[in-house]
């Protein structure tokens, strides 16, 4: 790409370092913003600088949050012995949305992955036991992906943690509600076949 | 989406203001950005300060610049008789590639098109016309997209021009190298029969 401006070719290289943005589509960015009247480049920037300043972690689940404590963690209705362990922020997001859930979350950071380098202590688990070990929390509900890394994670915080008197639970894996059977992959079809629950109307 | 975090959301927010960047998307490149630790952030933010600030057009050809002057405006061995006339920047970058054209350039700024309210007073058509009359251009290339818009405004033009002695021409239109007849769309199939070359092997 040839650049008539040193400015629209420093802002196409600095867009196209964002993940699955190409240089032709951070030039298409870039000169939108261009055209753009409002001063969208500069409430844009000042978000992004913010981002880089103000980010901070809850100091008790490790959720992106603005304080030490998160507005999560802050709710006096949620139960406190109940705690949800994610792999991401993401996940936080999604499970509040579906507003099925009162109890509190732990934030891990990731799976345990040794192929990208990614070990226990990379991740929040010594704080998570710290959570467990002062004595409140009754139940953790993993709340992580299917994958083998996903299972390895589960099975090493289930060793870590099996000297305290807690429950652990993995949240229902199974065909996706309004799925079609024959769309199903193998493994999850097979797994839902030899997982079965007893019929209740309960269940429907 | 119910957000931890009123930074992460002011982000979120900022990046979702993008054409075709949606809210999960924002979301996707706020936690990219949060996880990286080389001040990616700050950068594109400077990068976009600049590009509202320090983005200039040139007074010749209304091509984008840090100058008054382009650097394609500049070039002295570039071929000042010949002018090629296309809507955007981006059109510029593109036949500047094919590395097959010497001359100049005059960027429009976009097509006459009143469903969305543009006339020919929106566009740098004026400037296009005080450019001609200096005396110097000799013909003028309409590098226009083959659309209605396009045709319309390539019409305008020459109307406009045509008490001038120029010479105007357009692109050729037609089946595209490599292509395959039969993927061709009936208009450029048909269109390139009736506009066909006598054979030589200069066009091959």
């Amino acid at each position: 790409m040839k650049f008539s401006s040193k400015t629209l070719e420093n802002a196409v290289e600095a867009l196209a370092t964002l993940p699955s943005v190409g240089r032709k589509s951070a030039l298409r960015l870039a000169l939108h913003l261009i055209k753009d009247t409002t001063s969208k480049s500069t409430k844009l920037a000042s978000a992004l600088v913010d981002l880089e300043n103000n980010i901070n972690y809850c100091q008790i689940c490790y959720n992106i949050s603005d304080e030490n404590t998160c507005e999560i963690c802050k709710e006096p209705h949620r139960n406190k012995t109940l705690v949800c362990v994610v792999e991401t922020v993401r996940d936080v997001m999604a499970i509040e949305e579906t507003t099925q859930f009162n109890g509190m979350y732990h934030v891990l950071g990731g799976v345990i992955s040794p192929m990208d380098g990614i070990g226990p202590s990379d991740l929040s688990i010594v704080n998570l036991e710290d959570r467990v070990k002062a004595g409140e929390v009754k139940e953790l509900i993993m709340a992580i992906s299917p994958t083998i890394e996903g299972d390895t994670t589960i099975y090493y915080l289930s060793k870590q943690l099996e000297k305290y008197d807690i429950e652990i639970s993995t949240i229902a894996r199974g065909v996706s509600f309004g799925g079609e059977l024959e769309y199903a992959d193998e493994l999850t079809l097979g797994r839902s076949i030899i997982s079965r629950i007893p019929y209740s109307s309960e269940h429907q």
